[in-house]
This record gives structure tokens, C-alpha cells and sequence, in this order.
């Protein structure tokens, strides 16, 4: 059933993959739901659609707030924040649902609720559960009744059928049912909670702040409420706190070897957040360097696709010697939708957010690094762009290997079919694009980027790349019941 | 856990009992979404907080939306009609629920939505479940998870539960687990659905418009879409209809003696609806003439308070013979509620609604007709601006017999305490009033204008009038258990 | 030059004239613009597409706010009237433009507020100027620049072009320029100002509350703020109101027999406002009563269209002896527009707001008492509705006679063609609404109900009637010149 | 007098020298609003708070919209647009009125429209008229009424009070009238013009759009439309543009030097437009060149203060040999403003907005690179962040000269109080700031920057740089009249 809310998605971003989700939690300190407001404007990147929060005050109890739109557009305003008292809160911010086809619902956006016979429990969570139709239908024969289309509300109704006396055995018996890739934050009357799947695919980390400590799915976030970062979540890991007793660690899990998503080092995380002592800077710095060695070219500019391609496009400059110049300028003004558009708008794409440098690219041979290549319709048009500009050549550098596979761990990717590297050769999509070279760097290359020395371990790859490799860690099984053709083994 | 929304609601009309719901569906026309929602319009006078249509699709399922503020505001655009497709609909509004302390939130709008292993279902009811709250435990303790505030909730948790393989049994399991006041309109992908409680409290009618059918609230909104009122649904009567097989009655209740509720005639219920064959306004003028041979007084003027005093004094003047005339004047642009009023307006009560016609009243004996007196705020400001235009006399008649007694059946009544008639006798009320004289109508004079010519059965009553004579058809029993002290049986 | 922003007025509305504007001021009481709210919102029904309110204090100057929609939505925020600080304010409510074609602009909306070189005022203004197109012609080729196309915005520039000293001169200098039928309130940094037409056709009267002052178009607005009525402002009177000094009376035009706007008796007016010393609602009362002598007819129910017709029909029903009843219901939750209105609400018309009380109607012979007859578009909706209800006859009693010509003071009505009585003999009135009989009150027996013992004088009428007889006694100069045929002298 | 509409604008924001206003029109294209729109969108740069624009359409005539808020979020919308008809257009973006105290109204976003005798115009401008209070006076006193509080509006009525029989010849009446620094678009029924002070200060430029042109105050405007960049509209030049005749080249003034404002190339035009046949970007990359000769320093990073510091930083790395890197990483999600926002909120300042790139700066000696130093405000809470992060060094490059002097030509600047350059000399600035070294480009480094090989011309400099030098090249006579000191000649 859908409830008719919000305007479709911007027709001109969608020609990246997308994080889904980013989720927050705090506790032990006043007023959190402020804080938790300031962590998900801090992770906004990772979900612009519509944000959430929910907070516990002993007298006061559980209280909510959902809003379509920007976190700062809706919990800034000292009006509603008073609706949020209480010392401990979680958040979540969404960009869409993997499983809605249309448009999203405010009962879609998370955090969940229940209420259980020994109190309640919210819950936010970044990922995919893999399983989740499977065990939606079984929940469903036995009585559950859903409220959301989203299939992170599985794991509440799964902890209202466990027989265990308190919430985070609940939530530990809920946890083992589910397949899949997600961090969870989730919260009690008195507990901040953080979950890691056991492949520790998506993010999360923990901070401290006063007394208090912090759950964020990137370090950033921690930085903008002044909280220390502790360290990681471990994959597998499950984390109970209490204000006065602190960190409780717990394994839900059989323990496995993790495969952290390399794509958060690509493109998803922020690029002031660290990701295992790596700043993420630095390793998209890096992969520019990689690339730079891997696909040299001789040209007189080094051109970021803004602002994504920028780290990579900075390390291509210094490794290449090739003069780095911001050859595309950003619209700083663009936001994501629009309410019924004129013709006019519709058409004109990607030129209401970029415009080219004509003084600085006429002429020039122009290398453009860009983070990735997905359906390639934003690639063709910032060529034409280039070229309408009079630039002599245009070389693109891509900092990720062909991106071929979908991802079904939280990330929206079109279907199959419409990735441009799942049907083309790297030479085919050259001339699809109508460059003058087209090189993406190499897998290893990448793993190199991230800190692999010696590149990525074919038995058993250090991260999961999936969507470059299409050897997914976790079996899509509701994908695969579908009809989702996985790769046939080699 | 509460999601703000909100403004409370407007402090000057809470003199009156308030109605809580309307419901209104339909099954076999074209666009049935908009007849819905035109019959809403004409039930918005039981409810104006917020409302909401459920709609089916043979291709697009099911689909609904839930706003607050009025009908004609939401749910005439053609926008958002357009997302409502289908020849089967149910729709609601709602004043409040009786278990929020504080606002509504649009999770709490109705119809509720489940879906079952065989499919889905919509439910909306007007009444009150008397024994939610230890459903709602119960249900909680065995994996439920509840979304809303709202007792109606039970009902759709009960179904899922059920081991019926159709709807309409999983319904019928539903409701004999139920207690309390309540009509329902359901829908499942094909059926529209009606079902009265056993001592059908609260109304239900159906209507028969080109081959298609509708079940409303009152018949006023069956004649906005320009169906014919075929029948009331009986007393513990479940009706299942369908576009082609029509009209399949059931009664999964027990059989017991009827017991309607009186104040719909005196009250809720808008004049020009028919009830039990009787037309409402006839009704209310009859109590008007009731009231003038129980209560004659000398005067010069019968003057009803506006609206809803308005036929009894047209009674009470043509019986009494004293002229009648409109002594105070409705102003038509009020509305519900003010975001932030200055001071001054929340000074204003009902001066802001109300003034008097100054020159028709001076000098004036004047008798005022009103329909009821709940916590008597109102009626003393009513007094006093009577009595500064320079009325000489200011004579009370009340259309009922003082309401002593809060209603549990889905009516918003104030605690008991708060009801004036609950703590003084008539003759304190008339000096708590300041008026001249100050009287009501007898129980059994109100039973005589509803049709019943020997009064009120004192053994076996034929309406439900707890709200007066303190004697609860069916026992408030969540009430109870929260301390709600019964009249002392006699 | 247009200026979108509002949908069009609705469509079931426009079977009446309408009232153009409503006029209020006070001067010397705490929080001025708190009264100017209260006494438009009172004045609602004179205008409900917009208003504004201008304020001055001595710190903070002048300060104004003008908002689309009714008093009550705008005017009663805590945050807004803080913005509207001292103790002098005007305000002024309206309907639309006479020279608009389409859409209200909000810098249409009164009051409009100069600059001279001696401060400024604000001024608002109920009624029309019959020369505004020729002076705002000869002040746009002396170099003014017009900001609305409201013609009172001409009485601005003749005043910042007068060579006098003082603001209440200069405003003298501009209305001696000015012709038409008109009431003005205004204000400079601390006098209230106020001025009615050498005819007196639109209302003005003034009211005292504590040391301060009031002006009003309606005794109404006095009580709603608990002003005291002291006296009509005089036909050519202008009244310069100081805190201190009281009430000034000046007489800037030559002195001419007064002829007040008869049609305010008849609908304008609030039944519980004032006029020359007589209710509204009684004279109503007595126009039914008159109509009942003048045009009898045997039937079983004399019934009003609500709700302007219901003080005739009490009147009627006194007089006739037949019994009163509200056989017609109207719903209390209709407003004024839709956006983007479905299909089926667009043809609703009249059945949105009124419904009939079929069990009264059903069988009977039924008199229908309405205040005028327009286009007769809602009267013959109207008779259908009440022959679909089953009544055996219907009888047309109106409570004003023919309106066959259009106001050009300051009343929104048709283009003359568009007049149903401007066109068609009370006998083709009568067929082409369908009704069994149609009967108007006679021009002399409304001036009897008004007061006027032997009628109507012919040769000098103490009224405006021109609605009724073609006799204007402001020529409608502008008018005249676009081309509109004034009646042929006799 | 003030019409409260807008929340005070973002408070972090303020440590920056405000461009006002951008100006677009364009002629002889269908759907000329439609370009305007997109022109005004890609100058949404200098001017956020509001837009307006105007069409005429031979039917429709004269048509205008004038929003609060964001380009995009307005004049995207189908509905909106159609009410702008026709192929010639004006629009225009502000920031605030210089002369305003506190918030913008409605009637005060430009373009403004006037009616004449011989027909409407409407027109919009940048920059700022220094004789206006002046101008305004003596206008009021003469009769003209103001609807606005900006200053441009005094050419409407100096245009209205013209002798001339056609608009263009009374635009150049009333510019001889006018003093100070404007670049102006107008537009009558057939007529695009644009205008430029003597001085050319502001800049505005000329594009060709198939068989239209355009004009508008940047190129990167005529990119975003397709229109190819023609030439700079002179200094003191007024062109009168035709669809069938083209462009008709007028001198309404005695010709001067022209002083063009070297702000513009510092950092007010965005980095891809063309100022003088030079790209504002490479320009800005010189100045870091000349800033990195001027200012060496030993450190480990050369890194921009988001945004505007970016391309200056690119040129003073590859100057000065040290690595480039994005120590400071801007949140994208950061809008404008607040309403009502929390205690927490207010207090985070700057952080909102950007974050450091902890891992990079750590243990570095880090050179930041801004535009400009105006209060100093942001300049301190950066480099507080930067030592928190565990900078071991912080040099503050300055990409302009000290702003020591408030700008009068359109530009929102701080009281000369408040600018820091005006109360302390470097090394004191050095020390409030708490940084290792502070350092600015010198003003001959700054010119020669821009192009002019030998630096600046101290007997008559070749820009406009008020704001650094304090010679004023015109009088800002308004301000003198105010109480503004000028510098004391040498």
C-alpha cells in the first residue's frame, strides 16, 4: 500500500550509486536528540531524502519525530527539538527503500518502534537484510502485522516473538534469524545499542563525549558534536551502553573474516572521516595516484568531475606533474528535486548543476577523473560540455574498476542491465562516451589505494567489491528467488 | 511514544460532547475514492481533526492517504484523488482518540491497513473498544507490534492472528474477542464490509447508488453522493458485500436487545439525517415541544443557541406560542484552532463565535434553547452577554436531561468530575449559571420525542443513555480497571 | 501587470452580490492592531479574500501586514500581531477588485500607505470611486506611479500631490476630486481619520472603548472589541480622531440628501449590526412580514435558504401563520476554494453546502424565503433538490425586489445581461426556474420594512436603490465611458 | 515601513563582503522567462534571498512573480512559468537592501514596474545609487509615492516625471539624475536595456541566443542558456535592444576612465566567467601565484578555505612547490538560514558548515589560503579547528588586500567599525587571529594579478578598490550626508 507524500527524486543525480542510509546514536548526555541532529547533518551525504529520531526521557518517555527533507530544514528548530527531551536518542537518515518501486512513506522512515511486554525498543539501520521477503512471509503467516515497507522492520516483530526476557537478548535472537549486510544503532529505555553484520560490510563507530559516548556510521560525525573517536564496531560485534557502566561487547555471531564495503572508500564516506586509520582523503588521494601509474597520458590539465573526483584528481596532478585545474565549476546551488518542472528544466540535465571553465579547458588536453562510471548519461554529457568548450582532448580517469555488478547491501545501483559496464568492454564504453581514452584503475590497483600492498587476495578478498567483481559475500536470496542471475563460478 | 504534529485543538468548543467519528465506504462505482470523500464531507461534523481513504485497484492495490484539517481541504484535489483509484473505498474521520493524552498523530488517522497471508485489508470504526487496553497487553505479550495509539488497532491484530482462511471469518473471529461500542466499515480487495456491535450504539446505514453500494455513518452523506438509503445495518449484524453478489448478511454476535445511543437524536447526529425512519430535525423539534409542556415559562422571546439548539426551539416556540427569534448571532468564518494565539484571542471564547443581536434581545424575557450543558463554561458567557445586551429575564431549556455521566462508546466526554451536572442539582447549576430559571428536559420526555410514547423502560431501557442515567449497557471494563468508580447499583 | 498568486474565487458562491470590502480603525488603546484583528474578523463577511491591518508606534513607526485568507488564519498568530505594535491601527477586509479581472494581487490588498513629505498615512477605503480610471489616467500622465490597480489608490496620489500643509488637508484636497460612493478609514502617525461619501451610501459608524475610538463599517465590530456604539459618521462628514483631543467633525463637501445603501438591509449587513437606529435582523424580520402581506399563498411550510434568507422567513411564517421549518441543511465545513478540484466536486455545486431534510420537505407544499435572486443559477439547483425530496409544491418568496442592474458602488455583481430580472418578466422568472410560484417583495413595501411608512418618494427616494431601479445617483462616470447604458430617462 | 515576511538571514554567513543583486533579460527567444530563469539560477551567487521576474506578451501584457528564496525552488515550476508568457524578460536576485534595517519585503524585490503614458517598463538593477535618500527626498516632495524601500525605485519615478515621449529617452533623463554605481536591465513592451554607470563598476555583459540576446550580469549566465558571450556593455554605455533591429548603442553620460570593481575578480563572479576577456578563475590562480612570491613560507600544505579560496590556493602550491591538499572539507548540505533554531545550533557557527580533514593536517605546518579577511570572525574559528586537529603550524595567506573600508556601491558590507583591517594593523591582526603568520597579497600584487602588468596606477587607478584603498571614485554623497568620515586626502 502506498500513501502519496513526496516528489520524485531528482531525474539528474541518479547517475551514481547511492548510499542508503546513515544512522546515529547517542547517550548519557543532555538533550541528545540535539546531538544525534548534528551527527545525521554531519552524514547527510549517506541519505537526503527524509530523517528520523527518536529519544528517551524517564518522565517523558518515548518521543519521534520524522521529516521529509534535510536534517537542518526540520531539527534545528528549537520548537521541535523541545518534542525530544531526554539524555539518550538515535537517528537515521534514508535516501530510499530497496524494496519501494515509487515514492517513500513517512511510515518508511526509520527509526522503528515497537513496544514489547517488558518496554520498548527503537531501531535504525544502514544495509540490506538479504532475507528479509522470506522472513517478512514467515512473520506474516504468524500474525505480524507491518507497518512499513522497509525491511529493517523484520528485526522488531522477529524481537517481539523472541522468548527472551530483555531486549538485547531479544535483539541478539532477532539478529541471527537475519542475512545480509547492515549496521544497526537501536535503543531501550536505558541502552544505546550498536550492531555489526558479521562481514562488517557497512560502518560503524563509536565515540566518546563527556560522559556520554556516541554510535555514527562515519567518524565525521563524531567530529561536529566535538565527541573523540574511540574506535570501530567489529564486524560481528554487538555493543550494549549504559551511561554509568559504559561499553558492553557482545558476539551474536559465528565469527567470520570481514569484508568491509570498498566502495565507502571510494565514494559513500565523507572524505574527513577515517575508516580503519585510513583518512579517507588520502586513500582517494591515493587511488589518483594508482591511476596515475597505471593509465599515464599525456595532456596539459588534471580536471576533477566536482566534487567527487577531486582527492583522486589531486593525487593523478602530483603524480602525473600534470598542472591539476578546476576545469567544471559546481552550481553551489542546486538542490535534489523539483515539483513539476517546465520542459525546459527536464532538459537540461546536468548544465543546471555544472558549467564549464571555458577559458581554462579551451585548447587543452584534458585529463577528467571522475570516482566512477555507472549508466555513463552524466559522463557523455560533461564530454559534450568539454568539448563544446573547445578542449583538444578529453581523457577519462576513473577511480574505481568498472563498476558491473549491483549491490544489494543498502546501496541503490540500477538494475544490471543498466550499468554500462555490464554489458560493454572498457573499449566499447570508450566509444559509447566519445573520449579520446577511457581507463579505469585496475582491482588491485584499488586494493593497493586502500592499504593491500600486495593487491587483492583472490581466495579471499580483504573487502567486499561485489559490484566490481560480482562475487557477492552474502547470497542475495531474495534477489536470487527473483530471478537475480548471479555469476556463474569459474 | 508521541510524533508531533499538531496544534491542540480549539479551547472554545469544548462545551460540547464531541462524536469521534464518521466512516463512509463504498463498492461498485467508478472512482469510488471520490464518493468516499464527498461522504466524508458530509460526516465532518463527527469528526474534524483529520481523515483518511483507503482505496483498491485490481492493478495497483491498494493505496491510501491520511491528512489532517478537513475533507474538503485534503481530499478534493484532483492530485491527490488521482492516487486513489478503484471502485472499492473506505474512508474516516476522526476528532481524537480517547487514549492519546495529548495530539493526534497522523500514524493514529484511520483506516488501519494489515496485510494478511491472503491478502490485505483495510478497517476504520466510529466507537470505542471498552476492553483494548487488555487486548492490546495480551496481544503485545504474544509478538504484536501495535503502530498506533488507537484501540482499533486490536482488530486488525486479532485478524492476523486467526487461523480462518478468508477475511471476512478472520474479521468474525476478531470481533467476538472484542467489547465495547463500535461500527465497522472493512474492505478487502473485493469486499466491502459493515458490522454494527450487538447493541448497535452506534449507527450504521446502507445505501444503494447506481449497482454499487455504500455504507455510511448517517444517511445526510448517502444523499451527497446521490445514493438511496436502503436500511440501517442491524444490531450485530455483519455485512459483506461485493459489486455482483451484492449484500451477504451475517451475525457473529449473540442476539441481544438493542440499546442505540440517545444523544446521536439530541446531538451528533446532523439534522437532516434519518434514523430508525425518523427524521433528526423532527426529532429535536419534538424535544423542543416536549421541553415546552415539561418546563412552561413567561417570556417574550424563544431564542436558540446556535446551530444546535436551533430545532428544539422551534418546537419549544410553536408549542409555547411565544415568538421565536435569533437573538444570537453565529459568526460563519470561525474556524477550529489557532497556532500561537495573542493573548486577546484566547480571551475571547465564545465572543469570537458568537454575538448577540443586540436590539432584538433588550428588555427582552428571553428563553434560550440549547441542546445540552457539559461543563456549563460556555453557557454562563452565553448568559452574561445576554444579560449586557439587556435581557430583563434569561431562562434556560436544555434539549436533554443533564449529562452526569462520561461516555465510553467513542464520544469525548471530560472526566466526570469536570461535568456540572455530576456535581450539582439543577437548582445549584441555575445559581452556578446565574440565569432565571434553568431547566431540563425529563428522561423520559426526551424517550417520548424519540418515538416512544410510554417513556423511557426502566428494567429494560430501548437506547443507550448511560451519559444521563449513569448505566453502562456494556461495562467500561478498561475503565474500570483504571478506577473509574460505577454508579452504585440501586 | 499581474501578479499570480490565488486561485480563483469559488464557483458556488456566486449567486449573490458581494460586499466588497469591510473598514476598521481605533486609536487610543494598548495593542491597536489586536482590535483591528477582531473587528475584520467580525466584518468577515464583508470580504474574505484577504486583508491587512497598519499600525504606528511612536518608536517603531509604521508597520503593516497584508495576507491572502480569512482574519482568523492570519490575524490571531502571537509572532504576527507583535510585528503590528501601538496604540493606533487600521484595517480593512475585501473581496476583490471592481477593476481586476482576474486575480488578486497581495499589493492590491488595503490599506495602502504614502509617504509625504510631512510623514505618512495609510488609508483603506469600502466602496468605488466612479472616476478612478480618468484620475488615475490624468496622474499617471503627471509622472505617478500607480502600484495597484485598486482605484483608492488614486486618493494616495492626490493627496502626496496636494499643496497643502497637513495630512487631514491634503486628504480633503483629494476627496473633493473624487466621486462614487465610498467610507474611508485613515490614519497618519496619530490621528485616526474617517470619512463617508456626500451620500452616504456605504456604511461608517464610530464607537467609543475606554479613552479611545473606534471606526467600523458595522456596529457588529464594536461588540465583538466591547466598543460602545456612540453615532453614525454622517453622509460628507469627515471625523479627525485624536487620543486626547476626541472626535473632530469637518465637512469638506457640498451637503447633499443622503442615500444609503438600501441592499445592506436586505444581505450586506450582519442581522446583528445597527443601522440608523434599527436591528438589521428586525428590519429582515419585517421584510418577510411585508413579503407575507403582499404575496400570500396557501402552503404547509414556510422555509429559509440558509442562511441569509432565515429572518424573512420568520417574518413569513409570523405573519402567514404557516409553520416554520429548516428544510434545507447547510454543512458548516464548507469554505471558499478548491486548487485543482476534482471533476465531481467541480459539478457538486450547491450540493457540497446545502442538503435537503427530506422527511420535513417530503409531501409538502413548501415556501422557499431567499434574500435576492442573482444569475438564479443556486435557486433553480436549489428547487430541483427540494422536488427530488418530494415536496408537492414550491413557492419562490423573495425578500428584495427584481435586482435588475448592477451596483457600481463598491458591490461585486454581474454585467447586467448576466441578471436574471434584467432580462426576463417575474413570469419567465418564474418558468425558467420551474418553481409553482416565484413572488418578489415590492420596492415600496421593502422601504416600508425599512422604516419608511408610505414607501419609496419617486421623486427624491431616501435610498440607493439602483440595483433595483436603475436610478444611480453617482453617474458611473467610468463605467459610462466603457460603454454601460444607463436607464433611459422617463 | 515594514511588512515582515523573512527570518534574518544565516548568521554564519556574515564574514564575507555580500554582492547584492544579479541581473539577467533576454529578447526575441519564446519562453523568455524560462531563460531568465536559468540565467537567474546560475547568478543565484549574488543573491540569495529573493528573485523577480518580469515578461510582457503581446496579449497578455505585462506579467511578474517575486519570490523569497532560492532560483530553483521557484521558477522551476510548470504552473509558475505560465503565468510569464512572452519572448522578452527581465529578472533579477538580491541579497538585502542597503538600505533596509532589518528584513526584506516582497514589494521590495525587484524588477520594479511603472506605468506611463506611453506604456509600462519594468526594470531591475546592481549596484547602488549614492544620491537616492537625496533623490527620494526631493521626488516625495513633489508628489511621487514610494511602494519600496530600494533605492532604484527612485529611477521609476525620475523616468514618470520625464518630458520624453519615449521610455528609452526618459531612462536616460533619469540616469543623468542618478549618481553611483548600477548596472541596470529594463524592458518595455518591445525593448531590452541595460545600462551601465560611467564608471562601470558592476558589470554587465551582452549574449546572442539564436535570433535573441541576452544580457546579463556574468557569462557563466549565457553558458547555462547556450548563448554565446558578444561583449561587456561599456562603462557609461546604454543599449537598446530589438528583436528585428538588434542592438542600438546610446552614451547618456560624459565619458570617463572607467573604474571597474576589483572585487568582482577576487571573489563576487563565479570562477567561469569571463570578466575582460580574462577567466575570473585563472585570475584567481594568479593571485595565489603572486601571493606564494609576495608571502613564502615554509609548511607542508597548501590548503583552500572552502570555497572561494580554492582556485588561489591551486596557484600559490604550484608556485610555491608545496603539496595542494583539502584540509578543510565543506558539509554540501549547508542552506541559509534558520527559523528559530536551537541554543546548540546558533552555537555551532562555522562547524556546521565545514569540518577538518583531521588525518591530513595532523602534525603538518598548514598554509590557508582564503579570499578575504573582513571581521575575522570565520578566519579564527577555522583556524581554532585546524590546532584542534593537531596542525603544527598555521599561516593565513590572504588572497586581497586589507578590506579597511566599507564598500557604497552595492555591495553589503559591515560598519567600517567592524572590519578588522580598519582598527588594526597586520601584525595586530596576526595576534587576534592567533595564527604563526598572517600575510595579504599587496594591492600592486593584486592588480598585477588581474592583468595590469606594472600594478597599480596611484594617480588613477585602473579599478575601483574602495574597500582597500578608501578612495572613493564616487562620492557617496548619502553617507557623507550620514555622518561616513572619507579618508583624509594626502
Amino acid at each position: 500500500m502506498s500513501d502519496t507524500q513526496m516528489p520524485p527524486a531528482h531525474p539528474f543525480d541518479d547517475d551514481k550509486l547511492k548510499e542508503e542510509c546513515g544512522i546515529f546514536g547517542v547517550v548519557g548526555v543532555t538533550d541528545a536528540a540535539n546531538f544525534v541532529a548534528l551527527g545525521l547533518h554531519a552524514l547527510q551525504h549517506r541519505g537526503q531524502e527524509a530523517g528520523g529520531i527518536v529519544s528517551h526521557h524517564p518522565e517523558h518517555g518515548f518521543n519521534s519525530a520524522r521529516r521529509f527533507g534535510y536534517v537542518r530544514d526540520n531539527f534545528t528548530s528549537h520548537r521541535l527539538m523541545e518534542t525530544l527531551p531526554g539524555e539518550l536518542a538515535i537517528g537515521h537518515v534514508r535516501y530510499s527503500t530497496a524494496g519501494s518501486k515509487g515514492q517513500t512513506q513517512i511510515r518508511d522512515v526509520q527509526p522503528f518502534f515497537g513496544e514489547f511486554s517488558m518496554g520498548g525498543a527503537a531501531i535504525a539501520h544502514n544495509g540490506n537484510i538479504t532475507n528479509a521477503i522470506a522472513l517478512r512471509k514467515e512473520l506474516i503467516e504468524r500474525g505480524s502485522i507491518f507497518q512499513s515497507s522497509s525491511d529493517s522492520e523484520c528485526i522488531i516483530h522477529l524481537m517481539a516473538r523472541s522468548l527472551q526476557r530483555n531486549i538485547p537478548e531479544r535483539m541478539e535472537d532477532a539478529l541471527r534469524r537475519v542475512e545480509g549486510a547492515f549496521s544497526v544503532v537501536a535503543m531501550t529505555r536505558t541502552k544505546l545499542i550498536g550492531v555489526r553484520d558479521p562481514l562488517g560490510v557497512r560502518p560503524l563507530v563509536l565515540g566518546k563525549i563527556g560522559d556520554g559516548w556516541a554510535l555514527s556510521s562515519e567518524t565525521c560525525a563524531l567530529d561536529i558534536i566535538g565527541a573523540e573517536y574511540v574506535r570501530e564496531i567489529e564486524p560481528g560485534e554487538m555493543v550494549v551502553i549504559t551511561a554509568d557502566k559504559g561499553v558492553d561487547s557482545i558476539r551474536p555471531f559465528r565469527p567470520q573474516k570481514s569484508r568491509f564495503c570498498i566502495f565507502e572508500h571510494v565514494y559513500f564516506s565523507r572524505p574527513d572521516s577515517i575508516i580503519g586509520d585510513r583518512s579517507v582523503y588520502e586513500t582517494r588521494r591515493q587511488i589518483g595516484v594508482e591511476l596515475a601509474r597505471e593509465t599515464p597520458v599525456e595532456a596539459d590539465l588534471v580536471c576533477p568531475v566536482p566534487d567527487s573526483g577531486t582527492p583522486a584528481a589531486i593525487g593523478y596532478a602530483h603524480e602525473s606533474g600534470i598542472p591539476y585545474g578546476m576545469g567544471i565549476i559546481r552550481n553551489q546551488y542546486m538542490g535534489r528535486t523539483f515539483i513539476e518542472p517546465t520542459e525546459q528544466i527536464r532538459n537540461m540535465g546536468v548544465r543546471l548543476k555544472l558549467n564549464v571553465n571555458r577559458a581554462l579547458i579551451k585548447g587543452k588536453r584534458v585529463i577528467l577523473v571522475d570516482d566512477s562510471v555507472v549508466r555513463g548519461t552524466t559522463s557523455r554529457k560533461i564530454k559534450e560540455m568539454i568539448l563544446d568548450a573547445g578542449a583538444a582532448e578529453v581523457h577519462f580517469r576513473i577511480a574505481s574498476p568498472p563498476t558491473a555488478w549491483p549491490c544489494f547491501y543498502g546501496v541503490d545501483t540500477p538494475q544490471r542491465e543498466k550499468l554500462l559496464a555490464a554489458t560493454m568492454s572498457e573499449d566499447e564504453m570508450r566509444e559509447h562516451l566519445g573520449v579520446d581514452s577511457l581507463r579505469f584503475i585496475s582491482l588491485d590497483g584499488l586494493y593497493r589505494a586502500v592499504g593491500e600492498a600486495s593487491g587483492r587476495d583472490p581466495k579471499s578478498p580483504q573487502y567486499c567489491d561485489a559490484c566490481f567483481s560480482g562475487e557477492y559475500p552474502v547470497e542475495p536470496s531474495d534477489m536470487v528467488e527473483k530471478g537475480f542471475q548471479m555469476k556463474a563460478a569459474e
